[in-house]
C-alpha cells in the first residue's frame, strides 16, 4: 500500500484533534494548513480583548504541536480553492494534491448585511480582533481623560456589545470588572461615565442555557452596571454610534459585533446554509467521500434535526472522529457515524461567578466559576500557556488588577460628536 | 507659596525616577507626558524581538505607576513644541503651561542619512520595532520552508544586524540560540541555512567593555555560528540585501539597524550634537534654568570631557537628580551638580554566558550571566512583570524552547531575488 496524503485545512480544535488520530497511522503523510502559525484557544479570546491575558498565552505554535509527529508537516497559507475532481487544494497559489481532505476552517464574523457593521463595528474572532478591541478601549479612555466636551466623552466611554451569546456576555462582564477594579483606580475621573451596553436583539442572553441561568447572568451583569437592551435589534452602526430598529440611537465610538458567525466558504466546496457544509453522519461529503468536514464548518444535524452547537466540544469530537474515519477508510474498514456527547455548558460572568449546566445538574456562582477555571486550563494546549495563564489569573484575582494595559496601537476617533444624539437606552 | 506645575516629558528611566522625587513634595503638581501609555524596559527589548518574552512583560502601565501619587497625573500624547518664553508645551495640539519642565524624551534610531536604511532596515527602539522584527523572522522562516528557489531561500534566511553595541550583540546571540534550539526542531529542513551576520563597521564589538571581554564575546558568537563583519561599514540597504563600502553585497530580506541613535528633538528647545541638549552640571539649560534635561536627551560631559554613556543607569541617576533639583529650586535651596556613579557594565550573550565589568572587577560566563538575570529582574518595574519574566526564563532555560513564536502580522517579502547576488561575507 502506497503512502496516502491527508491535507487538513485549519488548525482549530477540529484540525488538531484529527491530526492526533491521523498521525498514529504510519501509512499516512499529513499536511496541516492554516493562515496563522498558531492554534488559537478561542474560549479565552475575550480575556485578551479585556486585558486579562496576553495574546501568546492563548495561542500555541502549530510547529511545536507537530514536533512529536514525524509524518506530519505544516504549511502556513490561505486555502484558496479546492478542486474535488482533481483532488487538489490551492494554498497561496501552490497546488497541493491530496488523497483525503479534512476541512475544519471554522467560521468568521457575520454582519448579516447590516449597514455599517463591516466598516464600523469590530468583530471578535481572531487575535487581531481582540487586540484591536483592547487598543480601542485603552485609547478611548486616554482620550476621554483629556476631553472636556461632555458629548464626545460620552461617545468615547460607551461600548456597545451586540450579541448576547457567551462571547458578548463574557466580554460585557470583563469590561464591567475592568471599569470597577482597574479604570476606577487608573483614571478615576472618567470611570463613573463608562457605559457598557449589551444588546440582545431577539431572545434572552445565553439562550443555550436554561432560563434560570439566563436570569442569573442578567442579574449579575446588571449588578455590575452593564446596561441590557432586549428586543430591539441593531439597524445600523455608524462612526458615532448605533441605531436600533425602534429608531433609538446610542452614541458610541466602539461597537463590538458578537452577534453571529458564518462558515468560511472555500471555493470549490459545496456551501449550505450559513456557509456550512452538510455531511453524512460519518462526516464526509456524500458526493466526495474522500472529503471530510469537522467542527463549525459542518452543518450536520443531530437526532432532533438541529445542527450541533458550534462550540469547542463539537469540534473536538468531530475532529477525532473524522481523523479515525480517514484511518478506517485507508484500512478499508467501516466508517463510524458521529455521536455527540454533550459534556455540558459553561459560561463565566466575572470574578467568582459563572454558570454551569451538565446534564440535569445546574450550578452557579463560585463552584461553577472554579469548574470553569479548571476546564479551561485543562483544554489549553501547552504547559507554558497553562503556567502563565494561571500566574496571570492568580495575579489578577489577588490584586484586583488586570494584567495587560499596554496600548500597542493608538486609535484615532472621529473628530466630531454625532449630529443626532438621542439618549434613549433604558435599563 | 502657590502650587507649582512641573511637566515631565517622557516616561523612561529618567522621567519615572524624577516623578518619584517630585511627587514627595506636597507643593508640586506633576503632569507626566508620554506618547505611549507604558514605561518600556528597553534593556530587555531584544528578548521581545527574538521571541523570549511577551511585549507586556517589559512594559509597565504609567497610570499604575502613578496611582500611589496623589499630586501626579498622566497625559498621553506627543510633545510637539516647547515655548520657553511663554513656558508652555504643546501636547497633541493642547497647550500645557508649566513652571518647571523636565525633558527626558530619549533617542530614536539614527540612519546617518545612509540610503535605504530608513526604508528597508528595521530600527530597534520601541515595542513596535521589536514585534516587527519577530514577525519578520517568523514569516521568513515559514516562507523559506515552502520555497524551492535556493537564492530566494538564502535571502529569506539571512538576517543582517548592523551595529556591534549591546543591542546588536544581544540580538545576534538570541537569534543564534533560536536557530540552534528552536528552529532546528520546528523547521529542521531550513535551520542549517540560517545565517546571522553581525556588522561592526568601525571598531570592535561591545566597545564600552575591555578588549578581553570584547574578544570573549566574539569567540562566543562565532561558536554559536554568528558571522562577524568588521571594518567594512554599510553603504546601502536595499529590499534584497546590504551593500558594504568595499562593494561586497550580502543578500538578505531582513536588516536590523542597531548602529546608532540620535536625540529626539522637540521644536523650541536647543538641540546640540546628536540632537542632545547640553546643560549645566545641575542639569538645567543655562538660558532657561526652569528647564531640566535628563537621560539620553542630555549631552552633559563628565570630567574626562566625554558625554556620559547613554545607558539606563545614567538616566536613572540624572532623573533622580533633576527631580531633586527642581524641588530644591522651588524651596529656594542650592542646586546640586551631577556626579555619575558607574555601577559597571553588563551584557548577555546567550544561555549561561554574559560579561560583567564592575570597577576593576571583570568576570565572564555563568557568574556574569546570573548577575545579569538578577540585575534585570531587580530593575524591571512591577511584581507581575518580574513574576512572568522569571516564569518565561525558567521555562526557556529548562526546555530550550523560546516562549513566543506567535506570528501576529505576516510579512510580505519582495517577489524576486536581488539581481546582483555576490556571496562575499567571510568569517
Amino acid at each position: 500500500m502506497s503512502e496516502k496524503h491527508v491535507v487538513v485545512l485549519g488548525a482549530g480544535f477540529a484540525g488538531l484533534n484529527a491530526v492526533r488520530e491521523l498521525a498514529r497511522e504510519p501509512g499516512l503523510r499529513i499536511t496541516l494548513v492554516d493562515r496563522n502559525n498558531y492554534h488559537l484557544f478561542q474560549p479565552l479570546l475575550y480575556q485578551v480583548a479585556s486585558g486579562g491575558l496576553e495574546s501568546p498565552q492563548i495561542a500555541f505554535p502549530i510547529r511545536a504541536f507537530l514536533r512529536r509527529y514525524t509524518n506530519a508537516c505544516f504549511l502556513m497559507g490561505n486555502a484558496e480553492r479546492v478542486d474535488p475532481q482533481a483532488k487538489t487544494v490551492t494554498v497561496d497559489g501552490q497546488l497541493l494534491p491530496y488523497d483525503y481532505l479534512l476541512v475544519g476552517v471554522g467560521t468568521r464574523t457575520n454582519d448579516f448585511g447590516l449597514p455599517g457593521v463591516a466598516q464600523y463595528a469590530q468583530g471578535m474572532k481572531g487575535l487581531e480582533d481582540a487586540l484591536r478591541i483592547r487598543d480601542r478601549l485603552i485609547s478611548a479612555c486616554e482620550e476621554a481623560a483629556r476631553t472636556s466636551d461632555p458629548q464626545r466623552r460620552k461617545s468615547l466611554l460607551t461600548t456597545v456589545i451586540v450579541g448576547g451569546g457567551p462571547t458578548g456576555v463574557e466580554l460585557a462582564g470583563a469590561f464591567a470588572e475592568a471599569k470597577r477594579h482597574v479604570i476606577s483606580r487608573d483614571i478615576p475621573e472618567i470611570a463613573g461615565e463608562m457605559r457598557i451596553v449589551l444588546v440582545e436583539g431577539f431572545g434572552r442572553i445565553l439562550s443555550a442555557f436554561s432560563e434560570s441561568s439566563s436570569r442569573y447572568a442578567e442579574r449579575f451583569l446588571r449588578a455590575m452596571g452593564v446596561e441590557l437592551v432586549y428586543g430591539d435589534p441593531v439597524a445600523e452602526v455608524g462612526s458615532g454610534g448605533v441605531r436600533f430598529q425602534s429608531g433609538r440611537f446610542v452614541p458610541s465610538f466602539s461597537t463590538i459585533w458578537a452577534a453571529g458567525v458564518t462558515g468560511v466558504a472555500i471555493p470549490g466546496l459545496p456551501a449550505g446554509r450559513g456557509g456550512r457544509i452538510v455531511t453524512a453522519p460519518e462526516l464526509f461529503i456524500p458526493e466526495h467521500p474522500e472529503i471530510y468536514v469537522a467542527g463549525d464548518s459542518n452543518a450536520l444535524a443531530g437526532d432532533d434535526g438541529k445542527a450541533y452547537p458550534q462550540v469547542a466540544q463539537t469540534a473536538i469530537q468531530q475532529g477525532v472522529l473524522a481523523g479515525c474515519n480517514i484511518v478506517r477508510a485507508v484500512r478499508g474498514q467501516r466508517q463510524k457515524p458521529f455521536r455527540y456527547i454533550d459534556k455540558g455548558n459553561l459560561a463565566t460572568l466575572g470574578r467568582n461567578h459563572a454558570i454551569a449546566e451538565i446534564g440535569r445538574l445546574r450550578f452557579k456562582g463560585f463552584a461553577a466559576w472554579a469548574l470553569w477555571l479548571v476546564v479551561h486550563l485543562y483544554y489549553l494546549i501547552g504547559f507554558r500557556n497553562r503556567l502563565l495563564v494561571m500566574a496571570n489569573w492568580a495575579y489578577s484575582y489577588f490584586t484586583y488588577d488586570f494584567a495587560v494595559r499596554i496600548l500597542h496601537k493608538r486609535v484615532a476617533f472621529p473628530e466630531t460628536s454625532p449630529q443626532e444624539v438621542r439618549e434613549t437606552v433604558r435599563t
